[in-house]
């Protein structure tokens, strides 16, 4: 193997590819990066079993190879890299040479036979969806997957598409954040929806690879057990998570008896300050009281307690209900809008935070039953 | 006790007295800060037994009095406050209640007379030093103490004032780090030499306070056993570290028969890709080699070797001598010009370190011997 490419290009697919490497591997095997020069390109690749990320560099390929080299440690050394052209060599007993300006190093690296392969998935159809709104999406649903669960299902994000809606769901069992995009989705022929459970650090992962540029595309194909996601020169390949995924439609309640809506940062200001006596207690619990166009929230602990009020729009019932701080916390950081609503029904159902303007997503927090 | 000050003003002062509060107090008392208002101010204290920070805020004091708060909780609530007065006032059973705005907190606090009391040094000779330099100087000589040592001084850094000169210094047994600020400062009667050891993590505290204005000086009083700073608004009040500093001049070299100038940045990245093969070795090593105007940097593992080139000004002997990676580089990175110039006798004795302009300051490292 012998090329030369832009130490910039190389490190950007570095950092790519090496998004797949597992913080503990399972095989040492696991912590190299395999490299394969061919083609005006060097691909990288790397996997930590389950999840397997694949990233393209244009090189200049003057004879083609492949090899494995330890992927972090490659990773650094292109870093701290001069600008300019990377020469990259390998000769015997697999010993790769990496040379740029007057910087040489070697390093020593293992045949790329013994890496274990990924099958891509091909023959199926392609989805295609913007990758900034998909970003933006991932962003505010991630944050309500379960991380220990029981359900191993929970650990994951449902992503699902009909012709007109592709929806991105999170829940943990104590909120729900769920996010739609409209669009003209071509389904495979005789389905009417396409359903997936993406693990939530592949999800994290893709959101990372994924730009900012408008009109960027990233594609899917997705087949029963896996999913294949192409984000420019990067392919990210995942085993999906297994089982059905909670009915989350049932859930959702379809009316309010109390409406209250507030601004946002104001609200989210006064969560914060009351989260501060609340996490000193047990529950971490803070007190929602809403009537005559007033919210009153209150906190207690053994170091004292905290009142905030704040002025705010109530239609329907008065009410009084509690909730986990950090739960309703994190869902009104993630309402980007100047002002939410809470719809409720009554204090031990759950509450649903919108955005006053448009439907694109809603969240659900389940309140904490507390007797007075 | 009641008061109204800025939010603002009350935040910056918190921040720098709990500066002083332990990560693990050694009582439960140390964990809060005591809050005295009289004369137009509220005064903040923490201390962790040796170390106290005493800081000074603005207020309009209605009514005297004293009270001590938990300090680490009271700080976070005074930051997530909403701009603008505060008020403040403690009633019965030490009830302290804060307002601001639509926002209500109240703290349990404690009788403040039960907080241990720390002593000023007062009718000793005040010496000023230029605030933004002496910053500057510490950040330079701090990395350079020892973190764990038997020698308990060696935690601390030398502070040494003559007529025409202060001094800093810190040092591990590995490198030395040697700060100078020339000055004309005034001496106590009858002495011509003032020292003292300043615990390492009171150093970074300190200088933590410190600004950056041009003309804001630091008053320091010197006792037999301790240090009181004045930094603005801030009062340092720390034990010195007991002992005599390991005589740092017996160990500069005197003369050189190899010295080498080479461009600060080259030499610093070459040694951090050197590095990251030298760090899977055993002894974290790299070697270098000077002969004709030309530098070679060369680290060796298992993973593989590294080889970097750099042009240098050479005069008197060729010389190979080898470094800790991370000693070189620690100092290489905190010399602040283009140029800096090594200076040597032999491949066991030290290599002081030094920028080619001025006098202000210089490292020396102690090389490792290797057999060939």
């Amino acid at each position: 193997m012998k090329l030369k490419c832009s130490a910039q290009d190389l490190i950007v697919g570095l950092v790519n590819a090496t998004r797949a490497l597992a913080a503990r591997p399972s095989s040492p095997i696991l912590e190299y990066v395999k490299l394969t020069a061919a083609d005006g390109h060097i691909v990288l690749t790397c996997t930590d079993g389950s999840l397997t990320i694949r990233a393209e560099v244009k090189a200049d390929i003057e004879e083609e190879g492949d090899i494995l080299l330890p992927g972090r440690l490659l990773t650094e050394i292109v870093r701290k890299l001069p600008e300019g052209l990377v020469a990259l060599s390998v000769g015997d007993k697999n010993i790769a040479v990496i040379k740029c300006l007057s910087s040489r190093s070697t390093l020593s690296g293992m045949p790329a036979e013994e890496f274990p392969v990924m099958r891509d998935i091909i023959n199926t159809h392609a989805l295609h969806v913007p990758q900034k709104r998909l970003k933006d999406m991932i962003s505010r649903v991630i944050f309500a997957i379960a991380q220990h669960e029981s359900r191993q299902t929970l650990t994951g994000s449902l992503l699902e598409v009909t012709k007109g809606e592709l929806r991105l769901v999170g829940l943990d069992g104590f909120r729900l954040a769920l996010q739609t995009m409209k669009g003209d989705f071509v389904l495979p022929e005789g389905m009417d929806i396409v359903k997936a459970i993406i693990p939530g650090h592949v999800m994290t992962e893709m959101s990372r690879i994924m730009g900012d540029e408008e009109g960027a595309m990233v594609t899917f194909h997705i087949d029963q057990g896996h999913l294949m996601a192409i984000i420019g020169e990067t392919t990210v390949l995942t085993t999906l998570l297994a089982g059905e995924y909670i009915n989350y439609r049932q859930i959702l309640p379809k009316d309010w008896k109390t409406r209250i809506t507030v601004k946002c940062k104001e609200f989210e200001e006064a969560i914060e300050r009351a989260s501060l006596i609340a996490r000193e207690g047990k529950n971490n619990l803070i007190k929602v009281n809403a009537e005559n166009d007033m919210m009153r929230i209150t906190s207690m602990s053994d170091l004292g307690d905290v009142l905030e009020e704040i002025a705010i729009h109530l239609e329907g019932e008065a009410i009084e209900i509690a909730f986990n701080a950090r739960y309703i916390g994190d869902v009104v950081k993630n309402i980007d809008d100047e002002c939410c609503m809470l719809s409720m029904s009554n204090a031990v159902s759950p509450c649903v935070l919108s955005p006053v303007e448009g439907d694109d997503y809603l969240y659900l927090v389940l309140p904490v039953r507390v007797s007075n």
